[in-house]
């Protein structure tokens, strides 16, 4: 496995093993389980035709429909091809010399980094604490980086750190000249974010980059779709560093409509409520395993205790068609951790069993 | 008018009127007359559901397809959100001091060029001579820059150049070593194009970046995608220095769609072949007219002895709901130029009508 493979490459497993990507049950992307809104599904399949326009290169139904749902200023808003895209446009545009990543961390930050050849320097989070973001040793790290990458809640730990603490960071750095990038593509998954996000302390950090991806909850990781919030000097440098059609037609489109239906938000926040605690459980109760506590929709697990690689667990339930994700390509982790992501109950149930069988062959 | 602003930006024209989209007749964009084929759309409509999984990071059956049909080997290939993503990207990786613009020329190789920090260098190419490409003068311009650009054949001139003489470039500029980035987007417009293409000489010169749009031809411009032809240890670089999931899911299947689609090339080539000298003549038979020769699906127009500067005209046609692309914005043209797209008989015949029109007022 290559140091930058993700969950979700379905098409890796396909070409490897000749099976057809519908046959698969896939816990190793974090996706929203309800799938695509049936809102999103019915203006896509009524707006084809557009793409003989090329997209607008504002974004402008987009840009305020991010503005008016999550009540940010359109000139903060850079629209992207996915979020993952303005990583590197935002790297490329400012050029860090160094920057920080605890560790461990969504493999984006890293790779978006290198591609703008900065060097990277990790800051080990401890799994005896649970993977904890410990602000204060992050700070006292940031004189010798440029830029500081932190997932709120970091991806695949699930370690949730409230905004006040992450303004202590933005303070900090701000006296530093660091750049702040804050991930937050999967607040969306909380009844409410109120005590997280950063988006209100946009106005009085202006090192603040604000991270958003619209594919994880509205499960549409195929059509590309997130944005960056950052003060509006920023804003224009990325616009001038990116390729003005960046975000296609129908992306805009779906990400209209997505954030005008509330019906499926509530319903995926209902049954990923339903589901987190039981699930945890069910997998907590499997001898060997430890479970590090959900925030979201998804969930770390040390399967040290279970003596089996996490390569050659992910093998075997292959073998079932059901993928998970073998997390030891994320630097900060043992050859020995897996994430999967949380679904409908029929089909935790049955991660649950190839799982108890996988490992006990 | 912006010195960046585009053709096809409908929704600048319909904010600023308040009018539909669909009411324009948008000449603005060189896009194929035949829109949509009828396989993509086919193919987009079933595949919808596909957008719960990410695209594939290797975009393996769109290269495939690439390969096949240009004759091109699969390690030369670069994904792109659009033809003009890869060019951001390649200037990113590359990061060119000085680059060598043609004038007049698409303007995204500057806006990628400046995006990466470079400094422009314009050759201006002679109305008089009807903007011919002088290779042995950009040769000459060769020592002071290490990326030059060509449009191949270069819009909005319409000028095509035959690859034997783009091999004297290529030779000179590797000497210097200096990239050369030949421009095929509109190649697909030709019934043949073995004479000019530039994919035959990959191998030979490493220097040598071939870009290629296929959303003008295949009338897809909302759905972005391109792809670029290069060595492969540069093709390496790109992909190390752009996002992995750049090219949605449907723009993949699209493409391996088109490119299997030989009707709709014939279709598309026969209604150009017809039209283009038909169309030609009746815009050079208008008093006040100077025509280039077009060579493609656009024809560049020089209205100076209309007596009406392009920016009066374009409005004039706009109130119409015509929309014909003012091109005083191209640095190496005077506000005297317009260029429009050659679509359908009817179309064309309509815009002739409303341009004698608008000229005569």
């Amino acid at each position: 496995m290559q140091h930058f493979e993700h969950g979700g490459n379905l098409y890796a497993a396909a070409r490897q093993t000749g099976a057809n990507l519908s046959e698969y049950l896939d816990f190793s992307a974090n996706i929203n389980p309800l799938g695509i809104p049936t809102s999103v599904r019915q203006a896509l399949a009524m707006s084809l035709d557009s793409i003989i326009h090329y997209p607008d290169t504002e974004a402008a139904m987009f840009k305020q429909a991010v503005s008016q749902h999550y009540r940010v200023p359109v000139e903060t808003i850079t629209a992207g091809n996915g979020a993952v895209e303005l990583l590197y446009v935002l790297c490329h545009v400012i050029k860090p010399r160094r920057v920080l990543i605890p560790a461990p961390a969504f493999s984006e930050y890293e790779r978006a980094a290198r591609a703008a050849r900065a060097e990277i320097e990790y800051f080990f989070l401890q799994s005896e604490a649970g993977f904890a973001v410990a602000i204060e040793e992050i700070i006292s790290a940031l004189p010798t980086v440029d830029m500081v990458f932190l997932g709120n809640p970091n991806n695949p730990t699930g370690v949730l750190v409230e905004n006040r603490q992450i303004e202590t960071l933005l303070a900090a750095a701000k006296e530093c000249n660091v750049t702040v990038v804050v991930d937050e593509s999967f607040l969306d998954f909380l009844p409410e974010d109120s005590m997280y996000t950063c988006r209100p302390l946009l106005r009085k950090y202006p090192n603040l980059f604000i991270l958003h991806s619209l594919t994880k909850f509205y499960a549409m990781p195929g059509l590309r779709l997130g944005f960056a919030l950052t003060n509006p000097d920023l804003t224009g440098l990325l616009h001038l560093g990116k390729d003005p059609w960046n975000v296609n037609c129908l992306a805009q489109i779906a990400g209209v409509t997505a954030l005008n239906d509330s019906d499926y938000r509530q319903q995926s926040r209902r049954l990923l409520a339903d589901e987190i605690n039981l699930f945890y459980q069910g997998l907590a109760d499997i001898p060997g395993l430890k479970v590090y506590p959900p925030t979201v929709n998804f969930i770390l697990i040390d399967i040290t205790g279970a003596g089996m690689m996490a390569t050659n667990l992910r093998k075997a339930m292959m073998e079932n068609k059901v993928l998970i994700r073998d997390c030891s390509n994320y630097p900060g982790l043992s050859p020995f951790f897996i994430r999967v992501a949380i679904k409908q109950p029929k089909q935790n149930r049955l991660l649950l069993k190839v799982l108890r069988q996988a490992l006990t062959k």
